[in-house]
Parts: structure tokens; sequence; C-alpha cells
């Protein structure tokens, strides 16, 4: 076992000792009495049953290992005056985080009805868990918390995001046993080869096995001590171990090896700092072993209770109708003694008081989680200054994302502190490798001599590229909500892997809308390439354009998509995102070579409206149009475009309307969406009654689902991915989903009235193309060359 | 380090390790083969543009480790006659799986045109990565293969899924060091702490450390040897290492090395057996360090190749314009010297081809691999026997998912070797846990006195529960892959942590469909339970229906959704899932007390026909209906049928047709999923003009998105989860969603002709009995209990 070197093994002195036990029996006190009472909240009665809730919610659980954290934390802040956050992994134990929260006073700062007296301790009593009251998780409500923990596996991450780049800060993080068996939670630990100890915070990770899960034993806290202590060394970290449940020695403990840790971590920091080289440390971490439901009920029916898996939720219930476990209740409570520890008017002692910290050092008042009053907006470069020059549409070629990768290279040379960009190794393969120029990738292990060419590794680096979306999504979460700006890509068909994670952001964006405290922060922005009409090579895994189906579920408040066709309108669309805050931007654009469209200004127009008519691209000038064909995404857009010539070159009297959607929301109701059209203004782009061939970039029944209550939703026709798919050439992957330029004009012939017939000769000779195209690709491995390079001839 | 105590530490012979090293040079050369030529396959004549294919695709980083894996196996699979089989995690690196396949025989008589010879050969390599040809993963199509290795994260569950219940067999899984930084893999080596060595078999990981991903180091190759030592031993593994890249060597160390993991394998199960005591073992792994790329080209252009990330994909291209780069690519394959390897016909020379085993005993040909050839029906109780008794609708109220765990405690009592459940620590959360009558909660670490109550542990359970929905669903797949059943439960909003898997295996048994050779294996049943409007509690977080609409994105071929409403069409549902096949069932029901509504008979009836008309439900007999009020759910029906109740005792007069929906799909044209009704069906229930209230489960766009085309509807008034959640009640959820019954009779009066002006007063009263109902919630926590109790009263 590590055994610290402590100078001093009990650093407490008996008065200190007595009222950090003090004030942590008031923590357990509040716990308690957040999931049981709705009156009498000091107990000054004897208990009755009119006292105590209808409906006993929370979990005791997790609770008291969580406040005796916090409390010890506090001590350091205040002998070292430390810059500290507290992230509570098991944020269903909100109870043990509340309950500290309250008695710094925070609470009752943004909270006032729940002031530090008797009658706000009933309300905050009465109100957790309880109708449109105090959340059971350490919800964006909860002063304090960048980090809910409703969903597990992601406290590690974090806490890394939100040390980086802040060098005085320390992040304390308990992360649940519980939560350690997920994947995400499993791999985080190796987050520890991500942070500079010069230019980054501290994380101090504290693992609570408190044994159990909802009915289970945890994995960790039932493997031998050596394994445990093995596996942290392997993952990089020097585990402590703090175990026992007698609290006055763990008190000693906690103090001694929490005191020994941040010693460590600041010699750490200055060493590195004084020397300027930063390596990798083997940080210090706390493994805490201690009882489930510790000071709550030993055992309620002859059953074990504290240490059991028993203690997770309420551990005694039906006291309305059981008055020995209201009893039981009562003199659990007592044992407490809050009379001891709250005045008359229900206020800590002062002598209890003093044990925390004041103003901003308090942990629930850190600015650093509310991030939104630390942000400063980014510094952007001009972005029109990196677009390609468009002399006619639809004739150049142009990978898309890499003029974007040298807008993100000047992004990050002006903001050298507050901006970092994330990819799962994926940041040269999606053609951002421009970045590398002003910064490489944050590499903290080891380093070989082979590094030096191309490797693109240096430990200050800030782009940040871990196989792991979950990491990754993690760290720019809360990277963000600390204040900072940040830009993710990914593959298309993985980013499926954070969908969970996506779901909880944008729930605790939309929660954070109501708060007025919270202040804004940064948007998320994710860039979603690599997709699925150029994975044709690696098949069918590769290909899944559905997480949009996943946004489009979350709150219009804070979810807005983007599909910009070519590179002009992506630059627009970023440097857009950018400078938003509160949203989570889905912007979806793929990395290799695609015909652009727009000059820079019909770029910065198109993306500002978001859907527009393409006049270049239509002859219906000043009449209605016999059909429109809309598009979507960039090869989407490039193969509606390809059916327009062919109509044209067939049926050149045909009025066709070229319409191009870019901002996806634009099809929605305006009721529905902010960026919703009104129905008048999207009647007027695609008719009430005109035949529409709408070529999506996505799964097709998406637009549906956008549009469905549009005037002339019925003849919307709408063509995307419809999983067909395998190993191909991207034309014939087209081909197979019926997103491609033949398909596309045959769709035209059947839909317009009066075409079908006099068309029949036409739909076969297009079928016959098509067919031509895939021999050609079935026996070149490639496409046919004049289709592959077909550019718009007018 | 661990140094195994090696009987002979260079075990191979001077011939058997030429031979081992030949086979070795035929994989490399056919997976360099496979890249990069379409004709004149074994370089009889001097290489020449032409030979070479227009677009060169597929990883050749990972390919040669992942044969000389294979090819050691072999020598063990024929030493011992081991029953094997063989998973790539680097899915990617298929050629140098497919190599071996082919040299044992197997793909020639799957694809008779692959045949063992020049032709065959040259239609492998041009098909390889080539449009419609054969994949660059380890696809369904490829022999022997239960895992793609697409989608990264799932090769050590998936090893371990295929080794459950399967005492003789050998897994052999590959797990590359990208994939291994993934979260999915990082927690997945604890499965080792639910591996029996008495009833399955085994699992022996090679952690492949070639070093780099696509263009970054990996962070396991990059720490010290002690931590990665450390960390697999954290793990609870017993980790050897094969270092090196010089072929002699490693050929003798791997072979001395995992010669000695078998025998350690048989010896941990032998005692096991043999002392009928099954403990947890430390097993063996390996840690194989070899070059990224190994004997593939060193430098290209001045650029380190091999041993580098460059290595990774193509190591030299553009060999059309660069005849130098082609003259490197014809010494690269002759280094391996082909001639010396395959006759004049182009087969295997016999002294090679004698290395492989033989039929079954072929990894490529192992059955379990191919586990529908295995499979055994599940012997199933007769499930009418679980239900319970209904005399009048909608008055008994029953835990709806209770009888469904008797049901399953006795499928596991029938099948006690080829069925499992599986669930994140809520099976008793989600109240099957009537399983524990049969059998407990496997566990093989450590035990505690208190365990013994209520623990429900046992080292030979068969309810698989660790908290990482990502291992349970990996264990799952490969369970029913390999030929078993299995039943899976999860939390509602956490389903979604598994999206991107579902996807994949969604994916994968949509392309078995195609394959006649491959067997049909059981459906993958899924019970999402806990569900959005029972975690009013647990708040916002916890509240998320979406992952059905992950679902309908899939192949109608294998996606099944079913929302049974009471016990009775759960256990009905429930019974048809276990018998099917190749689907993934989704089926949602929540584990709440609710109203049962049908009787056994009726329950049979209507879970046939997925969706009906409930005529105790419905006054409109005999006539058309002025309004159809639909539900689809649990607490949605229930709602829906209390706001049947409130229309009927205001407006006597009102026709209410009353339909649920419990086979999802059903609503969807009959062109789009099998399950489709035609739209003859479709508008005889809900008519062609009538306003259709339709109450839903999930988020209410769904529905539009599978109706869209439907005649009516235009009429269709969808309600369901519109992402408004916070600590709540029930029946205080389901109004700030307006799925509640006030909400919905007020609908109802609005959208029918003409009870919108006669309906007026009776909309306020609603209004005011809803608005009551909130004031209960927020005064005492909980809903006014004669609403809460609500029952049918007809």
């Amino acid at each position: 076992m590590n055994e610290p070197n402590l100078s001093n093994p009990a650093p407490l002195d008996a008065e200190t000792l007595n009222n950090i036990h003090g004030y942590w029996r008031a923590c357990n006190y509040l716990a308690a009495g957040m999931i049981y009472l709705q009156d009498n909240p000091l107990l000054r009665e004897p208990l009755r049953p009119e006292h105590i809730k209808n409906r006993l919610l929370g979990h005791w659980g997790a609770s008291p290992a969580l406040s005796f954290t916090y409390i010890h934390m506090n001590r350091l802040i205040k002998q070292y005056d430390l810059n500290a956050i507290f992230l509570a992994g098991p944020g269903h134990g909100a109870p043990g985080v509340l309950g500290p929260i309250y008695l710094e006073g925070s609470y009752s700062e943004i909270y006032p009805n729940k002031s530090e007296d008797l009658d706000g301790m009933r309300l905050f009593f009465k109100e957790f868990s309880f109708p449109g009251g105090i959340g059971s998780h350490c919800t964006p409500e909860t002063p304090g918390s960048i980090h809910e923990g409703g969903e597990l596996g992601y406290s590690v991450s974090h806490a890394f995001g939100a040390a980086f780049d802040n060098p005085d800060l320390l992040v304390t993080v308990v992360v649940g046993d519980g939560e350690a068996e997920t994947g995400p939670l499993a791999t985080s630990w190796h987050s520890n080869k991500f942070l500079n100890p010069i230019r980054d915070g501290a994380v101090l990770p504290v693992l609570n096995l408190n044994g159990y899960k909802i009915n289970n034993p945890t994995l960790l806290s039932r493997i031998s001590h050596e394994e445990l202590e093995n596996l942290f060394k392997g993952y990089g970290w020097t585990p402590y171990f703090v175990e026992g449940s007698d609290p006055e020695t763990m008190h000693q403990r906690m103090a001694a090896v929490m005191e020994h840790c941040v010693s460590e971590i600041r010699a750490i920091q200055q060493q590195a700092r004084s020397s300027g080289t930063p390596t990798r440390a083997r940080w210090p971490m706390i493994v805490l072993r201690s009882p489930k439901g510790w000071t709550g009920p030993k055992e309620v029916d002859g059953h074990k209770v504290e240490g059991f898996w028993r203690a997770h939720q309420v551990p005694l219930a039906g006291m309305k109708e059981n008055r020995a476990h209201m009893k039981q209740l009562e003199e659990w409570l007592l044992s407490y003694k809050p009379e001891e520890l709250f005045d008359a008017d229900g206020r800590l002692i002062p002598e209890l008081k003093a044990l925390a910290p004041a103003g901003t050092r308090r942990m629930s008042a850190n600015p650093h989680a509310n991030g939104g009053l630390l942000r400063k907006a980014l510094r952007l470069p001009d972005f029109r200054e990196y677009g390609v020059r468009v002399e006619r549409p639809a004739v150049a070629e142009v990978e898309n994302t890499k003029p974007l990768g040298v807008f993100l290279r000047d992004v990050v040379k002006l903001n050298p502190s507050n901006f970092r960009v994330f990819g799962p190794d994926e940041n040269t393969s999606n053609k951002l490798d421009a970045i590398y120029q002003t910064s490489k990738k944050m590499w903290l292990a080891d380093y070989l001599p082979e590094d030096a060419d191309g490797g693109e590794l240096a430990p200050d680096g800030r782009v940040m590229e871990m196989l792991s979306e979950h990491t990754l999504e993690g760290w720019l979460e809360t990277y963000l909500l600390t204040g900072r700006h940040g830009f993710f890509s990914s593959y298309e068909a993985f980013v499926h892997v954070i969908d969970s994670m996506f779901n909880q952001h944008a729930k605790w964006l939309d929660i954070c809308n109501e708060l007025s405290w919270r202040a804004p922060v940064s948007s998320l922005n994710l860039l979603i390439t690599s997709t699925v009409w150029r994975q044709d090579h690696n098949g069918f895994t590769h290909q899944d354009p559905g997480f949009l189906d996943v946004v489009v579920n979350k709150s219009p408040e804070v979810t807005r998509i983007y599909l910009p066709p070519d590179v002009n309108t992506l630059l627009s669309v970023a440097d857009h995102c950018l400078q938003s805050t509160n949203y989570f931007n889905v912007i979806v654009a793929d990395k290799q070579k695609h015909l652009q469209f727009l000059d820079m200004d019909a770029a910065i127009e198109h993306s500002t409206k978001g859907i527009g008519i393409w006049d270049w691209a239509s002859n219906d000038q000043g009449a209605e149009p016999d059909v429109v064909m809309a598009s979507c995404g960039d090869i989407s857009t490039q193969e509606a475009l390809a059916a327009v010539c062919l109509l044209r070159e067939h049926f050149p009297q045909l009025k066709i309307r070229f319409v191009n959607v870019m901002d996806l929301y634009r099809l929605t109701p305006e009721s529905e969406h902010p960026h919703g059209l009104s129905d008048r203004d999207f009647d007027s782009l695609f008719t009430t009654d005109k035949p529409v061939i709408f070529n999506f970039h996505g799964y097709p029944w998406l637009i549906h689902r956008l549009a469905y209550r549009r005037t002339n939703h019925k003849n919307i026709h709408v063509r995307g991915y419809k999983e067909k798919g395998n190993i191909n050439t991207p034309l014939e992957l087209a081909i197979r989903n019926e997103v491609d330029r033949f398909s596309l004009a045959i769709d035209v012939i059947n839909r317009v009235p009066g075409l079908h017939v006099a068309g029949a000769h036409v739909k076969e000779k297009l079928r016959g193309m098509q067919i031509a195209c895939s021999h050609y690709a079935y026996e070149h491995g490639i496409d046919k060359p004049e289709v592959a390079n077909w550019k718009w001839p007018f």
C-alpha cells in the first residue's frame, strides 16, 4: 500500500476534530432531513406522522461520503486558500452535496426563500425531491454544480475538462464505485495523460468504495487490495487509501491523506512550473472505503442496512403506518444532536460556520462552476479570408473541411488559453490538420524519435485526441461549462457513441436557460464529418447519419443543425456557431473533395437565411415552377443539381426551382423551433401544390417528421439513406439508396403531371445510364470518371 | 515482468519454425495482395500498372499481427485438439484474418468462385474492398466471424459472450491498442469476474500494441512497462509479454507463451472442474508488442513506415504514376517469396497446408461462429399460466413486469445452460427479481457474510449484472450469435448508452439475412422499463423515450417494437419474442403498478393483431365514430381511457372509438415494414376523415414519421413526451406534456366539429380539475388519490 509520508498522521487538534465532526453531523442531519421531513425540521417537537413527507425519495447511501469529502476539502481550501470546485459522480447523492452548500450560505443567496433559519430549512427539506422543487441529483439548479450525475460515467472526464487551462483550479471529484463500472468512466482515468502541470489545474479523484450499487456489490469493492492498487497505478495514478468507519479515525486519516495529496499536487505543479518542463505526473488520488449509508440505521427489521445495499435509497420507510420505524427515524435523526449544531433560529452555530470558506472560495460559489461569468468571447479572425473563390458555381472542387482547419488554426492562435479542438484521432483524417501549424496534439505520455516526423505531438498541444468519444465529449462539456470554447469533430457513424451524452448535455442547457443566475456558456460545436456518402469503402458499419434524429428530440431552445453544402457556407456557419451560447450546434459536412457552389457573399447570405432558392440552378424565374428540387447536404446537393441538368437537357420547357436547405430547423413550423419558417415563407419556397423532390443527407423520414404540418407536405418526396449499404463506390451507394441524379430525375418525371408519359423514353435512357455507371463501378472499382467529375454546365 | 515458467522457451523445431514462418509469409502476401492487386496474383509476371487496383483500400497496419496470432493459435488447436474461435478487435485489419481463412479452405467452401487456385486468388484479391465485394472489416460475410470490428470497443465483451456456457470453447480475441482506449473496452476487461471456470469456456486476449491509431500513438503503448503490467494485474489478469520484431525470435516466443497460456487455462479449468469449486481465476493474457505494418515497407520516400502510424492503411500509393513506388511494392510482395509458398496452380503447398486444423476445428469453420447451427429452441413454459385475472378491464392494478419475472424464472429453470438474463443492476429495481428463485446473480468476486441476506449472489448464477450497459449488450450479442438465448432489461433513458451498439448489431443481422449459409440466431430481446412517465421523481435526466427513434432507422427486416399495455399482453409478446430469430425486439413496459386491461384470451388476440379497437372502451358500435382516441403504451393508455370517461360523462352522445397500438410498426405502410397495415385496414381503424387523438408513450413526432402517408394523417393529433420535465409527480409530468386525461379530453372537444362551442363550459371544468390536480401535487407531493387511483367505471 502507498503509505504517504505524512508529516502528521493526525493533523486535527481536538477542537478542530470536534468541529469538523460537528459540521459533518449537520450535513448528515440535513441529508436525512431532506429525504424525510416536511415539517418540524430541527425536531424541536416529537416526530409525528404529519412531519414526514408523503412520498419518500432520494438516495441516502451515497450522501454521507460526499459531504465527508466536501468538508475535508473545505478545510484545505481555507488552509491553503485553494481555488477548488467539487463534482459529485454519484449525483443521486445530492443530499450529501446540498447539505454543505446550504450550510455555507450559497443556497440561500440564490434561493432566498431557503434561508438559513428554521423556515428556510423547512422549505429546503420539503422541496427536496418534491414537485417543482429541488432535484434529487446535482442538477443545474444546484449552486456550484457542473456535473449532474444523473447518467453515470462522466465524472472524471468532466473533472478534467474543468481543470484544463485553469492552472490554479483544483477539481475534487468523487467517483462512485457503481459509476466506476461503466465504460466511459473506466477509460477516463487515462485523462491524467492529458493534464499539463504547467498550464492546467489539478484533479483529485476520490473513489468512494461504499461497496454497493442498487442491489449488488460493486466490482472494485470486491477485488483484492493488491489488484485495486495495481489498477490505479496502472492507470498512472498514485493511490492513497482511507478506509474504515469510525468517524474520529476517519476524520484524522482523511485530513492527513487529503492534505498530503494537496501538497503533492502543489509540489508537482511547482516543480513543473519552476523548471518550465511539463511531464506526466503520477498524480495522487484517494480511495475512500466507507460504509454505504454511513452513520445511518445499522439495522432495520433485523436486516443489515449501514454498509450494505439496503442503505442505497431510503433506509427506513412506511413510517406513517409503522410506529417503530418512525421511532427509529427519530432516534437516527437525533443521533446527530441537531440541538448542538444549530442555534435557536435554526442557523448553523458560528464555530461550525467558521469552517466553511468565504465568498467565491466556497465551492458552491466558485465562478468556475458558473463559467459563463468568466467567459470571454472568442477572438475570431475574419472567416471570409479563409474562403475559396467560386467564379462559377459547381465547377471547382475543394475538400470542404480543409479551409475550416485553417480557420481553426487561427482561432487557436488568437485564443491561446481558452479554446481547444477535440477529436478521436481523426483531426488529420478529417482534414483539419492545418491546426497543427499552430498547435500540436497534446501528448504527455512517452515520446519516440520517429514522432519528429509528422507526429505533431507536444506537451502543450491544444488538440485533444484520444480514441474515446466519451472522454472527449466529457472534457469538452465542462471545458465549456467553466467558461471556455471548443470544437469537436467526429466520424458521423460513431457520433452515436455519445448519443446519451448529447441528451444529457442538451437537458442541462435547457434547464440552465430557466436559471437567470447561470450566465450563458459557449455552445458545444460538433462537426460531423466522414459522412455516410463517402463511407462507401468502409462499408455498412460506417454508414449512419442518424445522430440528427436523436438531436431533434431535444429542446428547440438548445439545438441547432446545419448542413452547409460547401466551404464558404461551412466557414460562415462555423463562425456563427463559435460565437453562440447555450446551444448544441451540430454541423454536418464531409471531408472529401466536393463541388463549390457559393462565393463568399452568397454563402453568407445563404447561411443567414438558412434556406433559399438558388436562382442560378433554377429556371422558374418569374413563374410558378413545375417542380421543386430541394437538397440538404453536400453530396445530396451535387446529385440534385446533376439531376436538374439531366432534366433541363431533356425537358428544356420544364420549370424547375432549386431550393437548398442548410439550417435544418427552417423546415419545422415556427411554433416548434425558433428557426422555423412561417407557413407563408415555406409555401412561397415549396409551393402549395407542386411536386417537391427533396434529396436529404440523412434518413429520409426525418424531413417528414419536421415538415409534416406544411401545406404541401403530401407532395414532398424525400430521398435519403435508406440503410442500404455495403462495400461500394460513392455513386453506387447513392444509386442503392436512390439519392443519385438518375433516380432523382426519374422521380421528377414520375411526379410532374404529364411528364410521365412524355418522358418514358427519357426514363429508359436515364435508367440505362444508371446501369452503365453500376457496371463501370463493378468492373473498375471506381466511379465512371465523367460522372464522378461532373460539373454544372450552364 | 511475468516470466512464464516455460518448459521450453523455443518450442518450435527448425522445420516447424520454417513452416510457420512460411504460413505467415503466405498470410502477409495475401493481405498485401488483397489491398493492391487486381491481376497477376502471384506475380508470375513483372508487376505492371494494370495489375494494380484503381482504388487502394484496406488497412495493412493491423493485418500482420492478426494473422500471426491466428497461425499460432492454429498450432495449438492441432496440438491439443482445441475448440477455438477467433475475434479480431481491429476488424479493419480484415486482410490479416481473411488470409488465413482463405488458406485453410473455408473461404472457398462458402464462396466457390474464390477457389484455392490462381483464378480464385485473383478474384479474392480483386473483390476485396471492391464494389459489391469483400468487406474491409470482418463482416458477417467472413466465415468464422462473430465480430465485425467496424465500431471499436466491443471485442472483449464479445469474446466473453461467446465463452459463457461453452465450457470447451477457447475464444482468442485480438484487441487493438486503439480500441483499448475506448470506454466500453476499458471496462470490459472486468468481464473476467463473470467467467466461471467450470461451466464457461475461456477467453485468451491478445492485446496487440502496434503503437498507433490512424495518426497518433496509442496510450497503452506509451506508458511504462510497469504501468502496463500493473494495469492488467489490476484488472485481474496475468499478463505475459511477447515483444519484438524479429520474426524467428517472435515465432518462438509467441509459440512458447501461447502454449503456456493454453496450459494455464486448461489447468485452471481442470482444477475447478475436478474440485467442483468455481473461483475467480487470474486468467492469462498476452501483450503482443509488434511493429505496425510488420514486414511491410520500412521506409517510403524517406519516411518511416513499418512500426509507425504511416503503416496504418495503404503504406504505398500512387503506384500508377510513381514507378519507384510500384517497384517498391513489387519488391515488398516478392519479399514473401510467394513462389515458395504456392504451387503451380496457386494453391498453398502441402507442408504449409498441413499446419491448419481440419474440418470444424478450423476457426473459420467452427460452428460456434455460425451459432444458428447449434441453436436449440428455448423450452418455454405456457406463458398463459403466468397471467393475471382480469375480470373487468382497467380496474385491477399490477406491477407489469413482475409476472414476467416469474415467467423468466421458469424459462431459466427449463433452459439451465443456454439462456441468461442481463441487466445493469436493475433486475430487482425492474421487478424481475422472481428470477432469483431459480438462479442468482453471477458473482465470482469476493463474498461477505451479509451477502446471505438478500444478496442473491452465486458463482453459477445466470443473471448477469454489471453497471455497464455496453458490456452487457456485448456479452448478449455474441451469446446469441453463438446459438443461445437471452433477455436484457434496462432503464429507458439509459438505453441510449448503447444506441451505437444497437445500430451495429442491427446492421449485422440485416446482412446475415442475405447469407444463406448463416443459420438464424435468436433475437436480441430488450425490455425497456423504468420508463419516462414514472421517472417523474428522478427528474429530467431520467426521462428519455427516444431509443425507439433510433430503432426505426434500421432495417425493417430486423427491427420490432412492442408497447404492451399490461401484464397479459407483455407476457404474450415476451413469449413471441423469445421464440423469434434474427430480430432486435424492443419491448417497452413500465415496472410500476398499472391498470390491467385485457384478460389472457383478449391479450393473445390483441398481441397477435398488434393493433385493434377496444370495444369495451368504445361507444361507436355499428356506427362511424365522431372521434378516434388512440393509445400506445401503458400510462398513455390509462390516460386516454380516463379521457374517454370524462368525455362520455359530459357528452354521452359523442361516439368515441378506442384504438390501442401495441405493435408500433403496424402504423407504417405495408410497403415499408412487414408488420405495416394495409391502407384499407388502417383507414378502417382510424377512419379517413375523423379527428384522431393519439396518446403516445414516446416523442410524439415518431408517430407522424411512421404514419405520414396514411389517408387520415392530417387529422391525427399526437401527444407524447415533449421534453418537459423536472422533479414531479406522475400526473403532473403528464400534464406538463399534455398527455394527461384532461388535456386529451380538451383536445377532443377542440377537434370534433361542433363540440368546441357546446363544450366550452366542459373545457373550463376540465381545466379546473387539471389545475386542482396540480395544486394538490405541489401541496402534498403526491397525486390526488382519486385521480391516481382512477379505474374504468363502466
